[in-house]
């Protein structure tokens, strides 16, 4: 059945093939009305980029959507996603986000919600254990990453 | 003498630059300690992208700054900045960021203030007259863009 740990476990193969490519493992699907329109992952690594986090990778990926069609999305993202990412959930007016997981880290769900944008976590001990095993093996790549933002991706 | 005007004028030369490559005119630079480091237009329509903002493409040709280069920075574009382009600002914890105009469309002012980001709005006619142009000739480009975002680039 294609509900949302099904679309999530899509987001976790693309995570997977981040970490399989030496990337941080954050992956993403687009979703209209019932199936993937497109998928994306972290590639900052990868692409020595500072934007290609998952959710823009996907959402880049999508194309050029008018706003009815943005309207009948779901974004499914490993991780909380940041203010960037957030920021365009909120200028596309992508309708809901769902989550796997915000204890590695917390993003700007808050924004998301203040601008009428359903949030689900799923707390899914998927994404957390993918997630722990790339922070146990390649610390270097997280720790840098965090340094970089002043280790917040909240917003006030 | 390298004031905000004179950083915003190679702002709106990169905007000029995307209007003669058929592209929406807005323009960004980065600047750190005085020195341009990066210079970026919108390529929404060039690249057939939805990310590439002017504000984006500056970020991202800057390369993988740490946090300290970031804390250097000062974002000029010469519109005022949408949510996604905020939330990067505000993830990557750019302190200021100058704009030549927000008549022709507000941005997420309030969300980078909100994030103790300095927002210096010029007003600068050249932004103005130069979008103005732009509207004039090549309107449905322009009305295509705000109908995807549902008219409206601010955040609640």
């Amino acid at each position: 059945m294609k509900n949302d740990s099904y679309f999530m476990e899509l987001a976790i193969k693309e995570a997977e093939k981040s970490l399989n490519e030496g990337g941080i493992p954050i992956g993403a699907v687009l979703v209209k009305d019932g199936e993937v329109i497109s998928k994306g992952h972290n590639r900052l690594i990868q692409n020595s980029s500072v934007i290609l986090h998952a959710e823009m990778d996907a959402i880049e990926k999508a194309g050029r959507l008018n706003y009815g069609d943005y309207r009948k999305c779901t974004l499914y993202t490993t991780l909380s996603p940041c203010p960037m990412c957030s920021g365009a959930v909120i200028l596309y007016n992508i309708p809901r986000v769902v989550i796997g997981e915000n204890t590695t880290l917390m993003g700007a769900e808050n924004l998301l919600e203040c601008n009428d944008v359903e949030v689900v976590v799923l707390d899914d001990i998927r994404c957390r254990d993918l997630f722990l095993k790339f922070t146990c093996n390649c610390s270097e790549i997280w720790d840098e990453e965090l340094a970089k933002v002043g280790n917040t991706t909240e917003v006030k």
